[in-house]
């Protein structure tokens, strides 16, 4: 029996590491356990009886498109809702503008696959996404990071770096932004920089990878327009998904482009999958025609702003002096910075023994900065897990600051 | 605006070409057409009243599983029924050599992933699987074609082109093989074939990537096992899918392999889509649960064998002399082979003029041989549309056998 494939692997296989949140969302298993570590939406959200008569009308009427094969770029119907949703929120994009895909990571995947080559740069914020980090690694990219503000990701600190890659005669081609209570560090771009990183990205031939799962979870102040709905360059690709403010289960994101970058997406997702499960696209395709998603996307919204205020009295409550954290406007996590001589991942570890869980900072930056900050997700708990959950994490970190003092 | 992508793309994408099916697939929308292209399942075989009721069920007992994220590997449950159901025909594997793909043309993007770099070799059948090409080409794959004959692959001529590519020092690791009535040729490999492939991938460290959509779709002749069922050297990767035996819309495959290299599947798909969707996943599992593939698939079977055998009869009654077609014992195909001097491609657009589609055979050929061949689909089309399409066809390839006379 073969007992070694390593001499068969590709070297992007020899590269791959576990993702660390995929890994930890295994613990949520374990009975006692309070995570705080997944991006998970909270089941109670789930538009369970109106996906029950849906599914059953589909299945009635259309299962002949439901059950079969679809096209590539995704259930025209499905595109049509989407397309007419962008336009009530202001921005004019037809069909033609939109392409399903098997969740936002889908996505991720296919641009990395379709721009990057091995050496090419991205730039991306510090920190950013996992999965999206992930992705451009897994095809040979190099990562950049650039700092980030309280109003996110700093122009002038981009364009210094784009200038010294250049100067440097290194291939840049994406700069990779999660503009909208950005995971994880719950910071949201402002206008002004969202024009100015475009500004960027024209002045020095760039294309800007816009992923926003987040956007429509705002609890409070003034919704941001999408990074695409302010750029008249065609180099903004947008990334979006109902696995935030619809439910997960479905897999189905979107991209949003100009049709040139589209089609090249669709060549590459038909290598990938062929295409994305006809089934949950015709369901959510009727669930958006009959105006569901409007009615329970507020009361999701309602649901985890409450958890967020919770978390964040808790933290007040139980944290000690010199934890500090975010206070996000939306999204689904605070981003916590522990004192310089703490060391997330061994805190985590004596977390899960005490059955509490995060995930370290760490795996955001590409950098290995972030040894000292964590993630934590106020969506999937309930109250009186988010209460023990952030009593007894802070209890852990009280125990290590004394211990590492 | 930004009117070119192509200083952006990666050496992949540039190399990207539209999948000749999936291109196909969108004539099936015009009025009147009758298409042989497809690979499509028949929509009368969708076992919509099943999947009403558990629909149903599932939301209502177990939405906070089927609506929220998965494992990478999948569902638990319906791993297990899948390796039970492998155990009732006779091969010995648990959950562990089991993980769901989203479809199966996810695991063949994933396996070339994990084992492809520029240059690598893939020895497959003259023809293959247009999508299994395509995925290793994707990933910089060299193709290096095997005959067939009536008994499939042959392994002396493969033997022969892996020790020539090992003299000329290349590095070979995959060997591709669709043994059930391969799609396209129909063709189904032998079991003393079978076990001569697995002692040549022995004996030269080789690995086998089978191919398996259509054993369990028979219609006369006794069932083969399958390749990973007479090996015991783990050297056989097997990708099995829902598409061809339940429905293709859920978008549902599973990889059988040993633990050692499913573990790197799963870290190519972490990346790739982060899990199948739940939903579905959830959905088939309370399906094979409940008996229902068993009790639903005899009765695909006896319509795709009545439609097969009237496909035939209608070939042997319109068709001109001098074209040939298989008869094959299963599956979804006849492979037609035209006179040397037809070629199909400029056939396949007079075809359309009178509204009947086919697929090119040389999509399917990776040595550009196959000019004046055709795959054909019997399962899709009603008894009507089969006795028109085809005397349709006839009459095209006897125009054009007059033309180029």
């Amino acid at each position: 029996m073969i007992n070694s494939i390593t001499h068969f692997l590709s070297q992007s296989a020899k590269g791959m590491k576990r993702s660390a949140i995929r890994e930890i969302l295994k613990l949520l298993q374990r009975p006692g356990m309070i995570s705080f570590a997944g991006g998970l939406p909270a089941s109670e959200t789930f538009p369970v009886e109106d996906l029950k008569k849906i599914a059953v009308e589909v299945l009635e009427k259309e299962s002949h498109i439901a059950l079969q094969y679809g096209t590539t770029e995704g259930d025209p119907l499905l595109r049509k809702m989407i397309a007419e949703r962008h336009k009530r929120q202001g921005i004019n994009v037809g069909i033609e503008n939109i392409v399903i895909t098997t969740g936002s990571q889908q996505a991720l995947d296919l641009i990395a696959r379709i721009f990057i080559d091995h050496g090419d740069y991205v730039l991306c914020g510090l920190p950013s996404y996992l999965g999206g980090i992930n992705a451009f690694l897994s095809y040979g990219a190099k990562l950049k990071g650039i700092p980030l503000d309280d109003n996110g990701m700093i122009p002038e600190e981009l364009e210094k770096v784009v200038v010294n890659l250049k100067d440097l005669g290194r291939k840049l081609k994406l700069i990779y932004i999660i503009p909208d209570f950005q995971n994880p560090a719950g910071i949201t771009l402002t206008e002004s920089r969202r024009i100015k990183i475009i500004e960027i990205a024209r002045k020095y031939d760039l294309l800007i990878v816009e992923d926003s799962p987040y956007r429509e979870i705002r609890f409070e102040g003034e919704q941001q327009q999408l990074t695409f709905g302010l750029d008249n360059s065609g180099r903004v690709i947008t990334l979006c998904t109902f696995s935030k403010i619809f439910a997960p289960g479905f897999r189905v994101g979107w991209v949003l482009a100009q049709p040139i970058i589209l089609e090249k997406i669709v060549l590459a997702k038909q290598t990938a999958d062929l295409c994305t499960s006809a089934f949950v696209q015709r369901v959510l395709a009727r669930y958006l025609e009959k105006g569901l998603l409007e009615i329970n996307l507020p009361k999701t919204i309602a649901l985890y702003r409450e958890r967020r205020n919770l978390m964040l009295e808790c933290f007040e409550r139980f944290m000690p002096k010199d934890v500090k954290w975010t206070k996000p406007e939306g999204g689904l996590f605070l981003f916590v910075t522990l004192p310089e001589k703490i060391n997330a991942s061994s805190l985590l570890t004596k977390a899960i023994e005490n059955n509490v869980a995060f995930v370290e900072g760490s795996s955001f930056f590409c950098n290995n900065q972030g040894h000292n900050t964590m993630r934590i997700n106020f969506s999937f708990s309930s109250r009186e897990e988010i209460e023990n959950g952030v009593e007894r994490l802070a209890k852990v970190i009280s125990d290590e600051m004394n211990n590492v003092r």
